[in-house]
């Protein structure tokens, strides 16, 4: 048995006028309460430091860069590293990041994953980025990721710390089955998964009712389909007029769903996670090995 | 809209001694209902015609071979040709598949859809075969569908009937979300699906009383996740002293479950299915020409 204790820390709305040392207060409140239960991995949502800016067309590059971070750790954030190195847990949170390369800036939406020494493992940049890059007034509300950020060029990656292997994906990753069969092939153990849903999706409202069912349709096959740990967790709640899902959850890699938060605030919900779980559906029913046919997925190798 | 009226028509359990002809009078039955309905297409399980034989060590080939077609139609199978035929409905069934290639004997796991005209339209062999090759007396049953059958060689396909674009796959496969995508990436618009699924599973007992939960699951996901009309029907009921799982079900383009069998014997569930309905996932939050991202899927391309 390789036991941990993982709480998935969900986070209710965020203005967009919020400092980012107030919501970093909130987020330590969660990892103190996270160390009440002995935690040892405290996970927070998609792009946790700010609102989800995405939603508004900024015409001024410099309105936008805004929410941007051009380091990491940085002032704001240190005092969430510094009380986690103390308490000895560790933690994963998304992010916009800046950075320049040979002067060019690029812009991602990251998510890493912080050890136990506040040391930073491993650094995912979104891959399946949804939304238009164009201003497009007619909706109730702009998706604009393929405006403000460039698609990571880097597939999915794996760290070892805690004793197993984990792996990071950002909101609309998690509706690619793809994506967690990258990082199970990889090996992963557990799967870290921060959300900014709306529940109002212009281009099918008439599917909006379904977003919590698609939500955990994704999350729960994704982890029995490869035998894995996935903490889904949200940013909920209205938020500047929008709202989003809550459903933050940690899912066996049975696919049940073992904690579930049922608010759309400031909420922490956690379970113990055997990493050795894994093998019960992955040195079976999904033995990649034995059953997998990878030689008859010409589609996807086509890609 | 392009609405067809697709029935699943479950079995319930075939004794090991039970005709042919006899199972093909319940196979007409069921058709003779969904032509009531007015139905265009009637879907059968995995290996309809007989007992699921996989369950049973034989040391001698004859004794396997007897559960094997080497011809189709045949005679036994020829009634339901014609009466569908007749009422101008097509269908798809499974059947154990014997035929002779340069001589040498190849078995497979297959199924077939014969559109109106009575026609072999399109002709699978399943590629996720389940279970050993060896005799493992520990077992409550055996699962010897990699010994008595020989993995499919061609991959996925597709054909164009009933003004739309049709896919088969049988029992595991459908637990691979490599399936749906392959034939989604072809242009399916409805899967259609036969299993046997016994409710013991011995290499993980623990978890059979998931059995109907990841069945669902797995239909449910991959029909959402491509945007497809997934049609799961199943062998059933108490078979030669083993349970199989019932559950045969029609799902929606949005996951949704249309449809649902309540028995675990010969039931036929039905329902509308609008081929253009696939667009209203596929054209937008899974288009994957705009969204989906081949290039980092590394791992699943070296396969």
């Amino acid at each position: 048995m390789r036991n941990l204790h993982i709480a998935a820390a969900q986070l209710g709305p965020i203005a967009r006028a919020e400092p980012r040392d107030e919501v970093v207060a909130r987020m330590i409140a969660l990892l103190e309460r996270a160390a009440q239960r002995r935690a040892d991995l405290v996970v927070y949502p998609e792009l946790a430091l700010t609102t989800f800016f995405p939603r508004w067309f900024m015409a001024d590059q410099a309105e936008v860069d805004a929410f941007f971070e051009t380091e990491m750790p940085n002032a704001a954030t240190m005092p969430l590293f510094a009380r986690a190195r103390e308490l000895g847990i560790a933690f994963s949170f998304g992010f916009a990041e800046k950075l320049l390369e040979g002067g060019r800036p690029r812009r991602f939406n990251t998510s890493i994953l912080v050890d136990r020494s506040g040391r930073i493992a491993q650094r995912y940049r979104k891959i399946h980025l949804p939304g238009h890059p164009e201003n497009e007034p007619w909706r109730a509300f702009q998706h604009l990721e393929k405006r403000y950020f460039e698609p990571g060029e880097e597939p999915f990656g794996t760290s070892d710390l805690l004793g197993g292997r984990f792996a990071m994906a950002i909101c609309n990753d998690r509706r690619w089955p793809e994506t967690y069969r990258e990082v199970a092939l990889r090996g992963a153990e557990v799967l870290l998964l921060g959300y900014n849903t709306p529940l109002h999706y212009p281009l099918a409202p008439e599917h909006d009712h379904l977003q919590a069912f698609h939500n955990h349709l994704c999350l729960q096959s994704g982890a029995y389909q490869n035998g894995l740990w996935v903490v889904g967790v949200a940013k909920a709640g209205r938020e500047e007029g929008c709202d989003l899902l809550g459903q933050s959850c940690i899912v066996a890699p049975t696919g049940e769903i073992v904690a579930q938060a049922s608010t759309v605030g400031d909420e922490l919900v956690s379970a113990d996670c055997d990493l050795d779980r894994c093998a019960e559906i992955r040195a079976n029913i999904f033995n990649f090995a034995l059953h997998r046919r990878p030689e008859m997925y010409t589609a996807l190798r086509a890609g």
